[in-house]
């Protein structure tokens, strides 16, 4: 604009652009003469079009184990313990093993593969070390597949460059420290979501999210290490490009790491805990509820055949164990209360259809969690994650959730719960208040469950460990053996 | 647990322990030895409570000058101009004068600091370098007090390590890229939410964030550029420590950030925009406003003295300038529809007052937002955060809330609010399908709108920029000269 009022410039400027002899270059019509039209390449010989940039075009399907052998036997709900993420490296072990010849499948984690109890991958790979080796150290090599540095940064560098050229790969991460790549993630979803809108761009394998030694079990790093907000995050990207799942058993982990190896153009976050945990479904009843992405689970409900009083909702595997001990306590006490009891592996079901392609129909979450009743919901994350996702269903009103609400210190992980109100004496208490029927029994359920926190305040204190009867409750067990030389007063809880 | 295997490692243990002598440490009670335990330092000796690490005990308020003579002349609402964040680096240019003596107060931005508009600043300092300066370099000097460095994490570190010794600063960053520090201002925000536990740790000057070249505003760098959701992550955190300002112009900028600089012990994130933008409030208005955190816009309501018919929320600059567009759109067309303008500055006051001391309790909200009529809501950011932080309120299924949406490309500005349907025009098209009494003149309406936007694709398409009509648009004044020009259909919108 101020050309115009500097003629001089105009004239300056139009000597430059004559310069390049534009008369060459273009026809009378300023069409550009077609020998040097065909000077740009064609086909995959164009810049973006070639393999080297849409990496889609290279891409192969992992050679997959089947994941179900990898399956822990589970004669009775919660029978079984183990570490799920130790469970799931043993079917990346395999992976690993079965695509060596291929070289298109790497994990990365910024030090924490072993620590996320993916060590067994290294029977068959190293980590990839490129300096000089000596002899003590552990499982190094210049080709090795497993990528190790202690940056968040790198290895979602190192990932999003071997998806986008056309590999698989997964990363293992502290929950709390996958927000050091809040914004690197961010731009790989927008280049995602704007690549579904580029017919040419070929599909690329999945970013996939292992968060593990996560919020639930940090307890010895106290406050520090507890942030489960990076899905708080995720789900802000385009609906069409994240997946988010938190499976509550080893089983469940493994058909959701099948399905999340075999997808494509997603970002898919996986939150799993890799210390010992109940086991509750087979592996036919993980796939079957894995791939529905939610549902009731029968076997801890009793309100088949009636209206609920109380839906228990679940999601994450330390939110699924406290609901199913406070399920426990409940039947135990007020034996008559019908409660169905449902979980949650596939976090995107909880929004309507219209936001989100997995999201129920608003028909079918109010056939679950029902037009009326008090839905009492435990969460791995911020509770008002899951009011973000539920607030236009029917029944939200009466939903009420408890999840991490920045409380903690160095402590036990039962109390770690305790202190987020998420145990399972505070879900209890959660159901006592919202039925008016327990009105009458009500006062002395909530005395005896204040006096169990104070019990168990006072024991961790003198133990510095849970109560016997927390960390050796299970489902289904007639009498909780330990409550029993433990327990003096509210043993009516 | 081991070692009770092994008898042998119990002796070893003994030995070793032994070796350093305890009789000679500690008395028959196992009591320290007290000229031992006299070694140890005493009052601010200690290492934490020592001024070097409980850095307010340094602390000095800073020198303000009087934010209010800073304030954009405001005849009436929206006729003048400015470059909100460039008046407030006037301000800060102030700060900085007066307090350079007591070397206390730093800018940090990661090289932004211009492109942010707090160029003023350079007048009194310049930038930090300690390297080898040119003469051509652009003010640059070792006791520079601007921090300028192209790393959002290395920003973010001084600064804390800034505050947590003692000082003041306030750190500038385009929006989208905040995200970086996402993990480290988690930390600090768990530092200060432990430290109000702890009696003897001093306050500390408030971590102050500007965020600006936001989402509405980054046109030109199409889809990259767009994340308004580190307020969604800064929200996560303890509400006694964080704080949200969305100041709607220039003067209310002024207000909130001279607040800032007087506030103690929060994380204090304020976003506003840096391009040209109308002023709405006078000072004293402003100070009003803000002081409350939100409340009616008297001007630009029609309500007063019955029931709304609507209620037309906003949040951030660029919502409140379509919001109060749509505004005038609907005053022209549907003189007789009551409409209810109500501005939000501290976004902590939706929340309810259990969850955060600014939130307004539920009878104020009820007052505000009335507990039946239609809310339309236009927000800078993720428009879930708002139902998030108002799911519990009486009319919140009334609520209807217009944001980003993770959409854009290379457009012009009018375009990324068309392109996330922020614009005045579907706002009004919000209006319209939540009011049934409108249904007669619904479909014309609606078609207008439908033909407006129609038409704005088109000039864009053509022109590179947005209608005059879009541009040129002014509160209050009775005809849009620019619309009769360029408008042909549609022109009853």
């Amino acid at each position: 604009m101020a050309d115009m009022d500097k003629p001089e410039h105009v004239r300056v400027l139009e000597e430059w652009m004559k310069s390049y002899k534009p008369e060459e270059l273009f026809d009378a019509a300023g069409q550009l003469a077609p020998e040097l039209a065909d000077l740009a390449p064609s086909g995959h010989r164009r810049m973006s079009d070639n393999p080297h940039a849409n990496g889609g075009l290279l891409l192969k399907d992992l050679k997959l184990p089947d994941f179900r052998s990898y399956a822990v036997p589970t004669p009775s709900p919660g029978t079984a313990t183990t570490e799920a993420t130790r469970v799931q490296g043993a079917f990346l072990r395999d992976v690993m093993k079965l695509n060596l010849d291929s070289r298109n499948f790497r994990l990365f984690s910024p030090d924490e593969n072993n620590s996320n109890r993916w060590q067994d991958v290294l029977d068959v790979t190293t980590r990839c070390y490129t300096a000089e080796i000596y002899p003590d150290d552990d499982h190094l090599s210049p080709d090795g597949r497993v990528m190790e540095v202690l940056s968040e940064h790198q290895c979602q560098g190192w990932l999003e460059g071997y998806l986008l050229t056309g590999r698989h790969g997964f990363f293992s991460c502290y929950e709390a420290f996958i927000h050091i790549i809040d914004s690197m993630f961010n731009q790989h979803a927008k280049w995602l979501k704007v690549c579904h809108e580029i017919p040419w761009r070929r599909s690329i394998a999945s970013l996939n999210y292992l968060l593990s030694s996560h919020v639930w079990r940090q307890d010895h790093n106290g406050f520090s290490h507890q942030d489960p907000g990076f899905i708080d995050h995720v789900v802000n990207k385009k609906s069409e490009v994240i997946r988010v799942y938190l499976p509550p058993d080893a089983n469940c982990l493994l058909s959701v790491t099948d399905h999340c190896l075999r997808s494509r153009n997603y970002v898919n976050v996986i939150v799993a805990g890799k210390q010992p945990a109940p086991v509750w479904l087979t592996m036919d009843q993980a796939i079957e509820h894995c791939t529905a992405g939610l549902g009731i689970w029968e076997w801890a409900s009793n309100d088949k055949g009636s209206d609920p009083d109380v839906v228990m909702a679940c999601c994450g595997d330390v939110p699924t164990l406290e609901t199913l001990a406070a399920v426990d306590i409940l039947r135990r006490h007020v034996p008559e209360l019908k409660i169905r009891v449902i979980n949650v592996v596939d976090l995107m079901k909880l929004q309507p259809s219209s936001e989100h392609p997995h999201g129920l129909s608003d028909r079918d979450f109010d056939v679950l969690f029902t037009k009326d009743k008090p839905i009492i919901f435990a969460f791995h994350g911020y509770p008002w994650l899951i009011h973000r996702l539920t607030y236009r269903r029917t029944n939200h009103h009466n939903l009420h959730v408890r999840g991490y609400k920045e409380e903690g210190t160095t402590t036990t992980p039962f109390d770690m719960a305790v202190r987020n109100d998420l145990d399972r004496f505070h879900l209890v208490a959660d159901v006592i208040d919202r039925l008016p029927q327990l009105t009458s029994r009500a006062a002395y359920a909530k005395q005896a469950i204040r006096n169990k926190l104070i019990e168990h305040q006072q024991y961790i204190y003198a133990h510095g460990d849970d109560m016997p009867e927390i960390t050796s409750w299970r489902w289904g067990r007639q009498e909780q053996p330990a409550a029993r030389s433990t327990s003096t007063e509210g043993d009516n809880v």
